[in-house]
């Protein structure tokens, strides 16, 4: 179980597959704005031309937070290059589905 | 009172000034979503070729509910014209600034 773990790490190092860990994305969660507002600012420091800034269900409200605090407070010169929104659904542990919005915006440098 | 009050009614009806009855647009508030989904619909029906959806901080993210549930359930061949984020300043009644973040989708029939 613990090889398996270690395995699993190390392959997320080399290929992204969880949102968290994607290239030159920020998943907004339940932690404060703040935190990942701090995340985009790091992103485009570490040189990326580009950030996406995702979120789901009631935290669409705080992605957007994010983004207009980061281009009005910390990098006047990025915009907001392209917004989208979706529906995902979500299976729950007990098989039950359940729809919930998402919202995708991408900011340029 | 009760004049000025039918005045300003006759007002709004050739004139929106308010931003619930500007036209073509659903201003999402507090309400239960299928409310303004329904809204949303009736602007459509009635002849709009286009409806902006708009909404501030926490209720961003019922008005992507709003837009997601119209185009996914009662209207497939909608499509999602143009998404706005920006930054409004509020002045409360003690005068004291505070800074909210707003949406603004637009649909097309």
């Amino acid at each position: 179980m613990e090889e398996q773990m270690t395995e699993q790490t190390t392959e997320q190092l080399e290929v992204p597959k969880e949102r968290e860990r994607a290239l030159n994305t920020v998943f907004v969660g339940k932690k404060g704005t703040m935190g990942y507002v701090l995340a985009v600012v790091t992103q485009f420091n570490n040189g990326a031309p580009e950030v996406t800034v995702k979120a789901r269900g009631k935290l669409i409200s705080r992605a957007v937070d994010v983004v207009e605090i980061v281009r009005h407070r910390f990098m006047p010169n990025s915009k907001v290059n392209n917004i989208q929104i979706s529906t995902e659904e979500l299976t729950s542990e007990d098989g039950s589905k359940n729809k919930v919005s998402a919202i995708e915006i991408k900011i340029q440098k």
